[in-house]
């Protein structure tokens, strides 16, 4: 929106327009920043600027105060420029999925548009610039609750290009709504990584002071130039101030809250890595650059569902489920527990050929289905357990298993062995 | 298992049997407590005692150790004897539904057997008779992974039946599984409360070191007798060790570890209480003692399902449960989001009469349907977002508001209002 009033008259006097870098000196205090656009909820006497940190301030102006633009927005980089390129740095790709990282992160004129180019991502945090050469690329533009099994192959093979074609490592900026499948999809997908994948949402639209988008393109960008990391991680806020981030193991990785910008946790193990600036310290043991060459094995089968069971789970929603799939991950209670009645449509279902397998849907801790009678019963009707595996990394690895293999054999082989890290090591008591 | 070898000459020397109050002398160390059973993976030199907190030890024996007889366990009260009744004691009721802490808490014996009488329940932690009169019953025998939405209403009966003749407090001893699920679903049902409701469960069977079930059984009968509380909660260890209690408001609970002590969790709010020894600290608000009588509002409709979105769930999925059932709960990803494929399924659902309610997967913050277009569509195809309400206690909220109601305004109007702490008070900032 425009500004209208004591705002808008102080602007038009300057000569200020959105996304030029202005200062603004009211009494002693002198603050410079990007010029953002009028808010509804914004009071009319408030100038928005963005930090040089990517928050938004508002500074309050009264009838004394002096407006000064310090540079047009024409002198930065901006759409339509082509990203530069520096023979000394190394190339870093960012394949752009969609989500509120990619919607709203165009802080210089603050519009909220559903997608952007990947050169206005770049240069909205041109920062970015300092520490690589982007190659910047739109994948797809999709709100991730809109993400299909069927992208994660495009994604994958996609970043396995870049890493074959000398990118350092490669940065996927993704919904958070269902982020962690899609990393727990392309830890599967992706063999002899030589370079880290890094899912990076944003839990704040950048044109709110909160927004999280900056820091966490950063981190990922420090991440894939001062590491040697080549794992698939999601990277997030590590707490809800904008102090550092978090990366998270690829399948290991869950959406935990709604709303706060570390809502991502590890779950079972501990982060990979802390990135705070440009330190980046490791916090569990973490796989190193392959030589090479990235191979690709996407082929994935969407025939499965998640099953979360729940007193009142009623026997013929399984079966109706079952009938129509060729894999079932089980979300079952405590110890991986299911009742009575849906043991034998366990039953019934294995013996139709469909491959189930058990998780817990407490999240954290394992399954163990030698405890309790039930248990045993769930192993005899031929359920497998997983262990500690989340319920989520788990139905898209059994996709991916069933996409692999066609024998039940070989798809439990598969399941039962760690491919990406998808079971915590066992703990040192 | 009989003891054999060194011990069990020791044994049979002092005249030793198992469930008796023996001393052990071995050097200038004398530890004294009931002998238990040997197991096949205790080593064949060390007897195996109950402390009076509950815990087990092991104390190595050599042929100079000294075993002495303190008591015989036939002097202690054990089954088939019935409680004692003190007319300045307090009554507190024990209303037991299985569950680990109902099947192997006899630490007398050792013996693990799938259901004990109450009063076993009761005598094997016979410092609740200093407490109170226990009024022991046993309701149900069933692992909890077996209970029944149909059992939640004879137990919120036997429940308000105990405290309209004057029990002070109800202690519901339960299998860990799905807790969660029934505190909710006697947190609807019972209204007027004279005084806690309190389910108790332990993840470990109380013939091993580690067991949780005494001293949350003992947390439980301070807060009948010592407490002006009135709510329905799970009381289970605040931490894993045997520090303190957390009393956890019975629509806000989760169980969140498959076998962590401290398993059940508060989601969105602090717990209600914590309770160390016989001091209770109430670290939220709470409601207090009715006047009575306990109503109970037990009808129910089992005829919902909850589904859990995911990236690959299926509309016909969604289509196949929606035909069966007269209410959905949806834990959306994220705010609450789903596909739009979904959506076109939410939309047809609820053009047929299907009542489809929203909460989210993430389990922590709120849902919120008004920030993206994806949950815009979703509220224009005729779902109803449900804040911060846990996508379980949503589930059994919309079964009994279904039993309640007809008319979906009623449904709806009961939904969304608090009714028992299920939607998280907004915190002073």
């Amino acid at each position: 929106m425009k500004h209208t009033g004591l705002v808008g008259a102080l602007l038009e006097a300057a000569g200020a327009e959105i996304g030029d870098v202005i200062e603004v000196h009211a009494g002693k205090e002198v603050r410079a920043g990007i010029l953002m656009p009028h808010h509804d909820f914004s009071s009319p006497s408030v100038v928005t600027l963005k930090m040089p940190n990517g928050y938004n301030i508002g500074v309050r102006v009264n009838k004394d105060t002096k407006l000064k633009v310090v540079s047009k927005k024409e002198d930065r980089p901006s759409k339509g420029k082509s990203l530069p390129k520096d023979a000394d740095k190394k190339d870093v790709a960012v394949i752009s999925t969609g989500g509120t990282i990619a919607s709203y992160v165009d802080y210089r004129t603050g519009a909220v548009h559903p997608a952007i180019s990947a050169e206005e991502l770049v240069f909205s945090v041109p920062e970015l610039l300092d520490l690589c050469n982007i190659r910047a690329k739109v994948l797809y533009s999709i709100l991730s609750e809109n993400m299909r099994v069927s992208h994660w192959a495009g994604l994958a093979k996609a970043v396995a290009a870049e890493l074959n074609s000398g990118a350092v490592g490669v940065i996927v900026p993704h919904g958070t709504d269902t982020m962690g499948y899609t990393s727990a999809a392309l830890s599967f997908m992706l063999r002899s990584l030589t370079g880290p994948v890094i899912c990076v949402g944003s839990q704040r639209s950048s044109d709110r002071p909160s927004s999280d988008a900056i820091m966490n393109l950063l981190a990922a960008t420090h991440l894939c130039v001062g590491s040697d990391l080549a794992e698939v991680v999601v990277l997030m806020h590590g707490e809800s101030s904008d102090s550092y981030c978090h990366a998270h193991r690829g399948t290991k990785v869950r959406k935990m809250h709604s709303s706060r910008r570390d809502a991502f946790k590890s779950i079972n193990v501990d982060p990979i890595a802390k990135v705070e600036g440009a330190n980046i310290s490791f916090l569990s043991d973490y796989t190193r650059r392959a030589k090479g060459p990235v191979e690709v094995r996407d082929k994935i089968d969407g025939r499965a569902s998640m099953l979360h069971f729940y007193p009142g789970f009623e026997a013929d929603h399984f079966d109706l489920i079952a009938q129509h799939v060729r894999g079932v991950v089980v979300a079952g209670s405590g110890l991986g527990h299911v009742s009575e009645e849906i043991i034998g449509s366990i039953k019934k279902a294995v013996r139709a050929g469909v491959h189930v397998y058990v998780t817990t849907q407490c999240l954290y801790g394992s399954v163990n289905l030698n405890v309790y009678s039930t248990g045993r019963d769930m192993i005899a009707a031929g359920a497998i357990p997983l262990g500690d595996m989340l319920p989520e990394t788990a139905y898209v690895k059994l996709m991916w298993a069933m996409g692999q293999a066609e024998d039940p054999e070989e798809i439990r082989k598969i399941m039962l062995t760690d491919i990406a890290g998808e079971f915590a090591p066992r703990r040192p008591i």
